[in-house]
């Protein structure tokens, strides 16, 4: 039934490219923002095949479908495309051929002009141009035709745009005005010698005006474009989202609202100063044909990685709360476990109640993963009604989950020794912990970056032949995106260098070293860390790290004796700072396991 | 006196300027391939200016004279210069121009064509070309005349260009025959479409032909330049160094022997593979008036840089042999310390005493730096007759130095407790201790560079706001060059990204983290390391580091309490190695000494 639903789709598509005269059209996932995230509107990709994962890209002629995507997903695309006569594409994998290269080989097979089509407002400038570099490696003709969303047309019952209402947030939470966030982008606009500024990023556009929405999961944004100019902006937004109360908000800001994809008409001119990294296909054709392009990072990202004092503040109040609600769950799971029936998904579940306890909390800040056993090791493991198992008393179990509040977003991952574990789980944990405590013990000068760093998280794995193959650390926003630019941590320097932008005070970063043993257990110990300010010598600024994120770590599965003095000297500080800070919220039973969980070791 | 010589010299310089229409006639301190030490023959602008420190340029004009020096040498200089008439230009300090700027300011102030001079194989031509794209800048029209050496037609004495005897690196030591190399070279610039290759790079034209000379203090290198083509190479050198055994041997590798500097007249074609990086502005102009040149790396930089397993085995060997002479002089140094008079160079001259006792010594690797108490905290401190000082039975003695064998070079320092310590000298002594130790202790995975782990050598002297202000560690020749590339360590990612080299086994650099207290004391300790092997694992390919040097770390400098347990048993198994492998050379009371100058902490 679902598969004849699927060819159903699929002929009604190459009928609609029959019209426009395109031979292959590509449906990649994404909105018109590269969010990490997209909303039911954007599933084309999943309308046409069926296929549910997060990652994927379809290709369709009149004679053939492909589906792209990375190893996550080999298993369940395999399964879901079963019947479909869409071909797997398995990416990575050797002799698997990029889009592009398939394309192009596509291009040189035929003996006539061969026709590209795709809705250029959800690909990526960069992937765009990779596109037409390796076609025009070839002798023959070809178009690209971005102007048309073919899905759209035979997508009867599509859910609608998101279009949640816009909210003010109070400058008691973003603690500087939009009017002053603008005249420091409008002074860098200046430097650049650009009379506009195009932000097509929800979260820079969320950050600068000071507004917030609920369009993307789990980010609290909204689906808009933006163009600074000298003296006004202009807002495109779907403008049911727009209420009497943002709209003479943004009268006082000189902010004038229209049609969410009336950016495509709009007339620019002169300099545009943009990000090329964040702005789609559709729209960078549409500014280049009428204006310059100046491309530089949009000078929101670097700014808004800076928590100023009043954001500090909050983010310390926030982690407060999100601890409170975290030695909640912690408590409930060690007095429970082994008493009831446990599941990955019933303890999610049990651990979104107790951070709903919290008036100020607003939704989560990702998917949760809780991962039980062997699930542990699936670095993106998500449980679903399918996937879950029973969480027994023995092993770990790990969760890696975060929230927002209007003060701040969270992410913490506690790996919890459920029961017995063998010797080899203990090794690592430890080991991993280790990681976890240099890193956030070093004090360093200004001008230290991610890259400079990071050894100090993996070196007790190093040591015994173990590495973990994710960054050790992402900027956090401020009741933003969970994973938020421009820095980060890893080791290796490429190319797009992220990982050597120097930290400055103020800027957040997680410490979530890890270890994945596949089939049978997964660590990961994450704070969230914040740049202070350290001394200020003959030497130059030093800076240090305050750990934000207030919870204990499970002290079951350390070896005591493989920690060095100062790495106990951390732990034991950290546990009585989480104490010191969080006991006042609690009595009875719950202190006294927030006592024990805290003792120095 | 000596002022009226410089007066005379200055103005017999201006009148050969005169006679070539040079305006402006600039001498650089270096030889004709950018090596580390310069020879007499190429001390043109101590000759003309009298101020001999290593570093600094002179720019001459018929009113005017200036010297450009660094920082280390501002006192030396204004001394040296007074009277001169010579105007000093402190580099780097605030409103200094540097030489191109205040060319160019000159050039814009001027109403006719300047003309610039200079000798361009003293120049760099990256230098050079800074220069022209200054005056470029400026729209009054100008020309640099680079192919005379005006001082050469005033300095009737002026020492000989220095030609002694070329020999035979023999293969024990060098591991792999110059055919072999000359193979691997050539395949190299087929792959770059490049029918030649232009070597001018001392180390690299005597690693590549298994060569060595004594052109240049403290580095076993001749002055040649070399060009390999596809079937023969010719290398340019003093004949007269050349004797009938190398002679025979160049035959046989088909390398025709010309006149050094014939190189500028050679009939260069096609592409030319080089590293502009190595070449000066001379000999490039003469190559790209006839050739293209691709500019890359030299081929024999990164397979120098990875010592072969017969190089490995002369290099420990010759470690051993250097660690023999260090602990005779350091037993020395503790039996007669406070009984006999001792001064920096007395000391520096026993050190050589003991190093000369093996047969196998050839030469020191570089200036030995012998720095008592404040001298210490001068980082590129070498005792001269005017500073030297006598050494107490108090505070630290920085001893750095090292020397040429066959085999291998070494590079050593160690700080020595010549009696009763500060509670802060300790202090620095235990932390720098502990970057040094935490350094040569990390395993890491391939890929990792010396940016990445330069942390493990700060990180004690961050705590406490300190530092150091140079690297923590280079690499290091085999019977070369005591500082060789292409990598190096330090965690600032800079422009030349020497420092994101990754590690490969065989590869050789030092460990020194260091701390300078201006006026009270100085402290390094510097092992020099090899990246060996360490485990194959799931993760890839992990390697480690083995200290070559093998000579004890003077322990009455440190604050056991500050070692944590990691720290302890690194040091121990180091001194434990050393004693293995250096107490069958000794007997008697020098072994009652090494034994406890090893004992555990």
């Amino acid at each position: 039934m679902v598969i004849k639903m699927i060819s159903e789709r699929i002929k009604a598509l190459r009928q609609e490219m029959l019209k426009e005269n395109i031979d292959y059209y590509i449906i990649p996932t994404s909105d018109f923002h590269q969010s990490e995230y997209v909303g039911d509107y954007f599933k084309c990709r999943e309308f046409i095949s069926g296929f549910t994962g997060s990652n994927g890209s379809l290709v369709i002629s009149q004679t053939e479908a492909g589906l792209w995507t990375d190893g996550r997903y080999f298993l369940q695309a395999a399964s879901q495309l079963e019947g479909s006569r869409i071909e797997l594409w398995r990416s990575g994998n050797e002799g698997v051929p990029t889009i592009e290269e398939y394309l192009k080989e596509m291009l040189l097979l035929s003996r006539s002009r061969m026709n590209i089509g795709f809705d250029g407002r959800v690909i990526d400038i960069a992937w765009g141009r990779r596109l037409e570099r390796e076609l025009t490696e070839t002798p023959n003709p070809f178009s690209i035709k971005y102007k048309q969303d073919l899905v759209d047309r035979i997508w009867s019952d599509r859910p609608a745009l998101s279009a949640n209402p816009i909210y003010i947030l109070d400058e008691k939470y973003a603690g500087r005005s939009a009017a002053d966030k603008l005249t420091s982008v409008r002074s860098i606009m200046k430097e650049n010698n650009c009379s506009s500024h195009v932000l097509s990023s929800l979260d820079d556009i969320a950050w600068l005006l000071n507004l917030r929405g609920s369009d993307v999961a789990c980010n609290p944004v909204f689906l808009s474009y933006l163009i600074v100019e000298e003296g006004s902006c202009t807002l495109f937004v779907n403008e049911s989202a727009v209420n009497a109360e943002v709209r003479t908000y943004l009268d006082s800001l000189n902010i004038s609202v229209m049609p969410y994809n009336d950016i495509y008409s709009y007339c620019f001119h002169g300099y545009v100063l943009l990000n090329e990294g964040t702005v789609n296909y559709s729209l960078y054709k549409t500014i280049t044909t009428m204006a310059q392009v100046v491309n530089k990072p949009n000078p929101t990202t670097a700014m808004k990685a800076v928590k100023n004092l009043i954001e500090i503040e909050n983010i310390r109040k926030v982690n407060i709360t999100d601890g409170v609600a975290m030695v909640k769950f912690l408590a409930w799971l060690d007095k429970n476990n082994g008493k009831i029936p446990m599941t990955e998904l019933s303890i999610s579940d049990k651990l979104l109640e107790f951070r709903k306890e919290s008036p100020d909390f607003v939704d989560i800040s990702f998917d949760t993963i809780s991962g039980y056993a062997a699930h542990g090791a699936i670095v993106h493991y998500e449980p679903t009604k399918e996937s879950d198992i029973a969480v027994e008393s023995k092993g770990f179990l790990l969760i890696d989950s975060g929230a927002q509040y209007p003060g701040g977003t969270t992410d913490i991952t506690r790996t919890i020794a459920m029961g017995p574990l063998t010797e080899e789980m203990k090794l690592h944990y430890t080991a991993v912990l280790k990681g976890n405590l240099a890193l956030s013990a070093v004090h360093f000068p200004a001008g230290i970056s991610g890259a400079n760093l990071d050894v100090l998280a993996r070196r007790a794995l190093w040591e015994m032949g173990l590495d973990f193959n994710h960054g050790t650390g992402h900027g956090l926003g401020c009741f933003l995106n969970v994973h938020e630019g421009p820095h980060n941590m890893h080791w290796r320097i490429g190319i797009r260098k992220s990982n050597t932008i120097p930290f400055e005070p103020g800027m957040l970063i997680t410490d979530e070293p890890g270890l994945y043993i596949t089939g049978s257990h997964g660590i990961r110990t994450e704070n969230d860390l914040l740049v202070v300010d350290d001394k200020c010598t003959e030497y130059g600024k030093f800076y240090r790290f305050e750990v934000l994120t207030l919870c204990p770590i499970d002290k079951a599965g350390i070896i005591i004796d493989m920690l060095n003095q100062d790495e106990k000297n951390t732990l034991n500080a950290y546990h009585q700072r989480v104490y010191d800070l969080l006991s006042p919220y609690f009595e009875g039973e719950t202190l006294d396991w927030l006592k024990k969980a805290c003792e120095a070791v």
